[in-house]
């Protein structure tokens, strides 16, 4: 053989390897887009925890709205979607409300917060017990919210409002809310200042099967 | 140029083009995984529907318990977790239901339900009106158990018992509930029959911005 043809073929076996190689890196690719999905999903409600402290930095509109759509993603019974989603972003506004629930400071250095309300013109019928529904709606709506920060790389923490009446009195005051709105609670967020360890909550006692069934 | 000049010259180039998207792929994969798993979490979250007909194809324990620790990952007032979640895969439990509660036939073929409940013994103070908290907590639980399911292939619908005081007594009575638990919903679970299309529900005017402030 003359050296060219040495040549010839080293370059072609180079060239079935790397063929090979990017072949089977692109299936792979192909693949993994089911399993990590949602691998990433059960990942973002398994790791999302409380986030108290914020970077002082500003959270843009887009991710906003992404969170509050999240937000209107929730189930609602009777599909009455019966919410109002107030965002704070004004610090004045933010300093009085730190300073008139001391149990919600972080509201005072959070980026924005989202005060998620029930709205009583689409609660539904009070005979047939609807109007109790709101608040199970609100909770999953606020849980959407919270899981959506996290996904985006934010943190953010559900302080209680509803159903204690002193607090839904004071802030439906404070932000003059409406007659028809009724705040559940106020939720915080930001980008965390640490990163938070999620609680291990995680109970097979708190677990039962197929009862009354002896 | 002889002919063999001709043949290095387009085994090299071939080379040189494979190599280049070799390199481009990998790397893209690389910086995906940021991206691509905040995208997963929210597609989760926004793609999420109600699903109320399922294959008859059975669901793994190990499945089961993925949605029933997601459902515990949720965030609870004062860190009580005052659940319990009740498994139901007995199909004579199953029946007893579905033929009791007419909005919930869904139960009868589902591959498995989930009745949370508020557990009285957790739910904290009543002078603080600590009480009413196991409402929002057992609901953040019930989305993330919905949004886990989802996540997983399966899908899930929140069929509402509390707060209707009927149909909290006849499923306490039809499951022998012990005094403590309060039965918030029975969530059935199943692998889809069909595709289901989530409702568009984000309405921009049900968003306020830093009300009070004039």
């Amino acid at each position: 053989m003359k050296p060219y043809h040495w040549l010839i073929l080293l370059l072609s076996v180079a060239l079935i390897i790397v063929s090979v190689r990017l072949v089977y890196v692109l299936s792979e690719k192909e693949n993994a887009s089911d399993g990590t999905d949602s691998e990433a999903a059960l990942e973002c409600i398994m790791t999302r925890a409380s986030v108290r402290d914020y970077l002082d930095k500003a959270v843009p509109d887009t991710i906003i709205e992404k969170i509050l759509r999240a937000g209107m993603a929730a189930p609602t019974a009777r599909n009455r979607q019966p919410w109002e989603f107030i965002v704070i972003t004004d610090q004045t506004l933010k300093d009085s409300i730190s300073d008139s629930f001391e149990y919600a400071t972080m509201v005072g250095k959070s980026a924005f917060d989202v005060v998620v309300c029930g709205n009583r013109d689409l609660w539904g019928d009070n005979d047939t017990h609807e109007v109790g529904n709101w608040v199970l709606d609100c909770s999953a709506a606020t849980e959407n919210m919270l899981l959506a920060a996290h996904a985006l790389g934010l943190g953010g923490v559900w302080c209680g409002v509803y159903p204690n009446p002193e607090r839904i009195s004071k802030l439906s005051g404070l932000m003059r809310l409406p007659e028809n709105l009724v705040p559940l609670n106020i939720v915080s967020f930001g980008y965390p200042a640490a990163e938070v360890t999620p609680k291990q909550k995680w109970d097979p006692a708190k677990v039962r099967y197929n009862p009354g069934q002896d």
